[in-house]
């Protein structure tokens, strides 16, 4: 029924709007041995749709020229976009139409932390730390899986060894 | 930090690209013993947000030029437009600027009977039997108290009197 619509380009703002509810920036934190580290940062922009509107997510797809649209769970889709490259297009275009509901905090939070993966901070300890610490108030339900780890409490006694 | 948009009028596109997420297009038919269906259909649209998008919504509810911004639960406030006169103006708005989501059924369903209650449908118990079942379509998780009734079963025992 909505043939017509498919070959449209979404509008930017109609994209802004629609993020504001259904997208998410998100900064997980990974343990992967080959890293220096220890831990691999991995950020990524996400929108979650029921499978019905695929054809809105596959829009959305083509809108970034980005991401892949996969399985989310049981009857859900996302649009996964994860390349850096790919994200800094995703990040160029929320700065130059701002969102505007609170998700504009998390967006810039998103946008410091991959400034700083360019810069290669999260190759250090303390660049990774701090990344963990923004990505925490982010995503403020979780506590990442990095700060709650043994090995960063043993580097830090002071505030994390209270029990 | 946000002063500078406040003064701006929401874009169109933005506003459809938020109500594919956050809006909702509900009829509710609640007993009201002073109608002579004993039924009253209350339509309305909803935007519900976190307390921290106040400003949101209000600037929804300048764009609209209509509805109150109101408690939903806890810490969620929606802004909720209820008036049919209102609603009307909701329903040219997305006529003019079609949702692209299959929130666009809902939308159609809702227009539709906007449309049969500005003919005095609601006020026959056919129209009445008739916007139960539309309203049914949309919110499709819990069936009408009207469509449950005990009255209503009465009233068409062919196919509800199975248990």
């Amino acid at each position: 029924m909505a043939a017509d619509h498919q070959q449209e380009r979404l509008a930017p703002d109609w994209v802004v709007g629609f993020t504001e509810g259904e997208g998410c920036f998100r900064v997980s934190i990974n343990r992967q041995p080959k890293m220096s580290t220890g831990w691999q940062v991995l950020p990524e922009f996400r929108v979650v749709q029921h499978k019905r509107n695929r054809a809105t997510l596959q829009r959305l797809q083509k809108f970034f020229g980005a991401g892949a649209v996969v399985v989310n769970h049981d009857t859900r889709l996302e649009l996964r976009i994860r390349k850096l490259d790919d994200l800094k297009k995703v990040v160029a275009f929320f700065e130059q139409h701002p969102l505007h509901t609170t998700k504009k905090s998390d967006f810039r939070i998103f946008a410091q932390i991959l400034s700083m993966m360019e810069s290669g901070e999260h190759l250090t300890h303390a660049g990774l730390d701090k990344i963990a610490r923004l990505a925490w108030k982010m995503n403020r339900k979780v506590k990442p899986a990095y700060l709650e780890s043994s090995e960063t409490i043993r580097q830090r006694p002071s505030s994390s060894a209270k029990i």
